[in-house]
């Protein structure tokens, strides 16, 4: 076989990009044409991937942070020979239920390492990606052994989470982690110049990077520059001066090469300049031969793995098998929250759920060998650090325990991408009220069915002192409101054990665990072999004959609620109490399920530490409502909940003041 | 008087932050005692303030982003003599209806510029404090003539938004905007070093900026760095080694001294060792006297700014007063938005409300000069730039137009400290979807009242083929969820005028205006001088007869409401159709005027491309939703309302099905 030069393997890449979004009338040209080069040398001489098995588990990771480049993804595929990434899916791009969606979404397509699009998010998962193959490694030895390779664009170093994301890499001297800066100068508003002068190579190099300079256009230098990058102790970013829309006659350095079809006449123009005269979607046999040839070239060195892998220690390779290929949780887990459980009601404790989720994790951590648990920053208030636990550092990834800084959103898109990567269970703490701090990366996470734990603590006035900047009330509803984010709010320590199972078990998808900072009554006393947290509500007690008023309470609000109970029930009204550990979970079941348990009292009143909103689903427009319909206050809990009239008194008179006037 | 020396004086800061922290029995006396040496070099010998008048305009800012130092913030104003803070407030710390609650309110505190607490917000607000100040300047003359100076901790620095804030601030050239940092080397779960590597003098420098180091302790060198920040042409981050907890014998320079109480015994041995020989909250006479005379000394430059004041040109101290001072919108905006609405019924256009957006803004900027417009990179599809609009530069800050740069948090929190700083209506633009990233900004603005303006839009799956990574589903249930935050998303040109002076007539906090990417056919069509969106909803189509059917829809779906409307009638049903733009403002209504509006048809249907979360408080646990129910997919818009079943069909169906019921 004729050997096909990069420029010509490259120029496969623009004229792929520039058709298929000519055709779909949509999309962004600039950057696939722009770091077409900087992806070939990448492709062609570094990348370790095996075309017919994307999910090789030793592979190296490419993840284009740079979503809105998509297709540079999609025609990398298509070209090397993924099964998935046909030519019909090249020229449905940003069509209904193509594999080619407008951003590369894991979910949609199989062989997309990462949902990316929202700027920054493949950057900063990335050294999610990076860290988790050095804990595997730490752990089953050279079977694990890989680079991550990003490709990230301006405004990707623009977003705010960059910051978090180099600070945490450069800190553990994640040094097989590359970056790819395809430094074109161009953003939608125009030359970068208009907003940004910030010296990527300085700023990379004050957070312990390697750092350096390239003309991303000659692909000697690019191959120089990956070589020196696997070569140093230290994360590496390499700048990429690059042409945006590469080619292109009249658009290309401008900001009109970004985010729209060239138009027929700059297509034609660019293909003529670029010396490629093929039609839309013809890419000529030798330069197809050539791109199939890279991907299948790593077929040996996945053959050679496997024997690798075959011959490994059995037990070792079991626990391999399960973790990062199958992906399973173990079967221990069921066994040992019930044991918890059990202790729970045999030696009931009147603790903060944060102080009951430690405990769960105790039981867990025996069980559960991936628990990789960690804070921002909030260790001694999150309580997720477990007696034995043992610090992941830049010496010593053999430790289960990150300290992730005060990095709410670095923590979070790193949680994707060590789930992503596959091998661990990744649950991260900071106080409800910095879920807005996470939130993009958690709506990633939901989006692409990311299995991550948010350990989130302090989640309501209940936290008292440090007043309204620090407390929830708005937050579980923004977080119940977002499709496929699974939120728990535990009542008391055995609610805590099963949501904490749940959590675990919902491997499609994230999981926040609201949690107390205050000491609760446990309401859970007696036991159960059962979840009853599992339909996201139900019967905590039942009323005596047919329900009067029904309440519903979440968290720390249960115990009120049954205090409420008895209120009514010394006047002799029927009531009954309904604990909704997960609201979203609740509306989530069938209608009858859902009906059944949220029964057909003639009042129904709900009481939680936050806004009302959303639970009209629950009790109507006309049911009784105690919590917060503004922001808290600075003062102690106690005060608090007695200020804001979140009491027994205040939800029994709720009730009964419905009841006099039916 | 004797001189009495500056470590005196701030043992008196150090003094007063342990006894209130011991007497709430909760606090952070770390940070007060770390930077009282900084905070009193500062106060004394460069803060340009008046004690006798906070709301001085010409005043140098003091922001303290290390919020939970708020001892610190509330000593000096206390020893400076603010009227505000008495000795008894001090006392009062972090209890209920306090002026000194945990974290600095500036909606509890009046003499407190800006809330902070949560981490990167102080830091990030202060570039559009700076920013206002050129601004203003660049206007109004030698009026405006001050220092914006932060306190700021490894937390705020730590933050994805510092990266943000340094970028925009290093680009824009603020000179006068001086980082004081509070390097003290610890954070809650440890040394900095768990965590942390960067080097934040060359990290700053990376970023435009001005940057040294100094022992935080030595009054000497503190003075000459200020001095120093104060002659550079860019702004400056001073990085001030101290110590946390300077004094505590046995806590100092550990976590154990940042956020609890010292104990009776550390306390007294930190007295001993400061050689501070007074009982609690005790204060000897020379340094509350000096103390007293720094804060009494700003006023004769401010009386001698009066007299400038006073000898301006009269139309611009006019101008100065109204926007300034009194902080008040222009009368002709009301008549302005009438004048366009009359012209929007004559020359119906059936366009996207966020080019509706654009026509409004024509027409605002004409009568609002202090409309101060942006976008976060998505100028040429927010629509935020107005014809004439000039740009901000470092060059020049005579324009009214600032590019933020992909930094949605970053834009968010300088807009808060534009706003705060008083001379000019924030309102900036991005993607609906990416109010995720600016959302702990947000939260600031809605908790203190913050008046800004978010353009947001592409605001549901109308955006297209970009995709789910870009369609907001949860975006308006999570904003209309948080406190004090106005929601409007329009229907047409009409109503977007309509919002748009709601939106800068609500001066008491944050308003979203979330605006379409499709075009829209008009629904207002007859004239009105009323702002029919004023109450959050109105009656768009009254039913001939008692109504059987309300449809309610919210901006590019009231069209199919419409629709909808005439399949029903058409069949001789008795059908109404609710316009909401805000669904918020709708439910904050009295009872009978909310209920006046939702009616009491027996069927209720709701139609918005987002999910149902909180429609049940308009339509009922039985009402119909037509909407989404997870996330949107890559295709056109059309298709996607297709595929997603939001149309006129399914309404009308949702009505049908119901009324066959009853």
């Amino acid at each position: 076989m004729a050997k096909v030069d990069h420029s010509r393997m490259a120029n496969a890449i623009r004229a792929l990009a520039m058709d298929a979004v000519e055709k779909a009338k949509s999309g962004h040209p600039g950057l696939p044409m722009g770091a077409a080069d900087v992806a070939t040398v990448l492709f062609t001489d570094f990348l370790k991937f095996d075309a017919a098995d994307p999910h090789w588990p030793d592979r190296d990771r490419f993840i284009l942070s740079a979503g809105h480049g998509s297709m540079l993804l999609y025609a990398l595929l298509y070209l090397t020979g993924n099964s998935e990434l046909t030519l019909d899916q090249i020229k449905a791009f940003r069509q209904l239920d193509s594999r080619t969606p407008g951003h590369p979404e894991n979910c949609i397509t199989d062989s997309v390492e990462t949902t990316t699009g929202p700027l920054g998010q493949g950057v900063a998962s990335s050294v999610g990606t990076a860290l988790a193959e050095r804990l595997l490694a730490a752990e089953f030895g050279e079977i694990v052994d890989h680079y991550t390779y990003v490709l990230c664009s301006d405004g990707d170093l623009m977003e705010g989470v960059s910051h978090e994301a180099l600070a945490l890499a450069g800190h553990l001297r994640l040094s097989k982690l590359i970056f790819l800066y395809d430094d074109n100068g161009i953003s939608i508003d125009g030359p970068l110049t208009l907003t940004d002068n910030v010296d990527q190579v300085a700023r990379f190099q004050a957070h312990g990077w390697n750092a350096m300079r390239i003309d991303g256009h000659d692909h000697t230098a690019i191959a120089a520059a990956i070589k020196a990058a696997q070569a140093s102790d230290r994360p590496t970013m390499i700048a990429c001066k690059t042409t945006i829309g590469f080619g292109a006659p009249t658009r290309a350095g401008t900001s009109k090469a970004h985010g729209e079809p060239l138009g027929a006449e700059e297509l034609a123009g660019a293909k003529k300049a670029l010396g490629w005269d093929y039609g839309p979607f013809e890419i000529p046999d030798d330069v197809l031969s050539a791109w199939r040839a890279v991907g299948s070239k790593g077929a040996k060195a996945h053959a050679a793995w496997q024997t690798k892998l075959d011959a490994m220690d059995k037990d070792l390779r079991a626990e391999f098998q399960r973790r990062v290929i199958d992906r399973k949780r173990p079967a221990a887990l069921d066994g040992a929250i019930r044991k918890l459980k059990d202790r729970l009601v045999d030696e009931p404790q009147t603790i903060a759920t944060r102080k009951a989720s430690e405990l769960a994790l105790e039981a867990i951590v025996e069980v559960v060998p991936e628990m990789l648990l960690g804070s921002a920053d909030l260790t001694p208030s999150n309580n997720t650090r477990t007696k034995h636990a043992k610090d992941v550092t830049p010496e010593d990834f053999s430790g289960r325990y990150i300290h992730y800084g005060i990095r709410e959103m670095g923590m979070a898109a790193a949680m994707n991408g060590i789930a992503m990567h596959g091998g661990f269970a990744p649950a991260g703490g900071t106080f409800l009220c910095f879920a807005d701090y996470a939130r993009p990366s958690m709506r990633i996470a939901a989006l692409s069915h990311v299995p991550v734990v948010y350990i989130m603590t302090h989640d309501s006035i209940g936290l008292g002192e440090d007043g309204p900047t620090h407390q929830p009330v708005e937050h579980l509803a923004s977080l119940r409101a977002m499709p496929n984010m699974r939120v728990f709010r535990p009542a008391d320590p055995v609610e805590t054990a099963e949501c904490w199972q749940l959590a675990l078990e919902n491997t499609g998808g994230p999981t926040v665990l609201a949690l107390s900072r205050q000491n609760l009554t446990p309401v859970r006393t007696s036991k159960s072999d059962d979840n009853r947290c599992a339909k996201g509500g139900y019967e905590l007690i039942a009323a005596k004959g047919n329900a009067s008023v029904s309440i519903f309470a979440t968290g720390s609000e249960v115990e009120i609620a049954v205090a409420a109970h008895k209120l009514l029930a010394d006047k002799g009204i029927a009531v009954r109490v309904v604990s909704v550990p997960s609201l979203d979970l609740l509306l989530q079941q069938d209608d009858a399920t859902r009906k059944g348990i949220i029964g057909d009292a003639p009042v129904k009143v709900a009481v939680e530490a936050a806004v009302r909103f959303g639970w009209d689903a629950v009790i109507g427009p006309d049911g009784g409502f105690i919590g917060m319909s503004g922001f808290g206050a600075s003062a102690p809990a106690k005060d608090l909940y007695k200020h804001f009239g979140i009491t027994a008194e205040a939800v029994a008179e709720a009730a009964s003041s419905r009841l006099g006037g039916k």
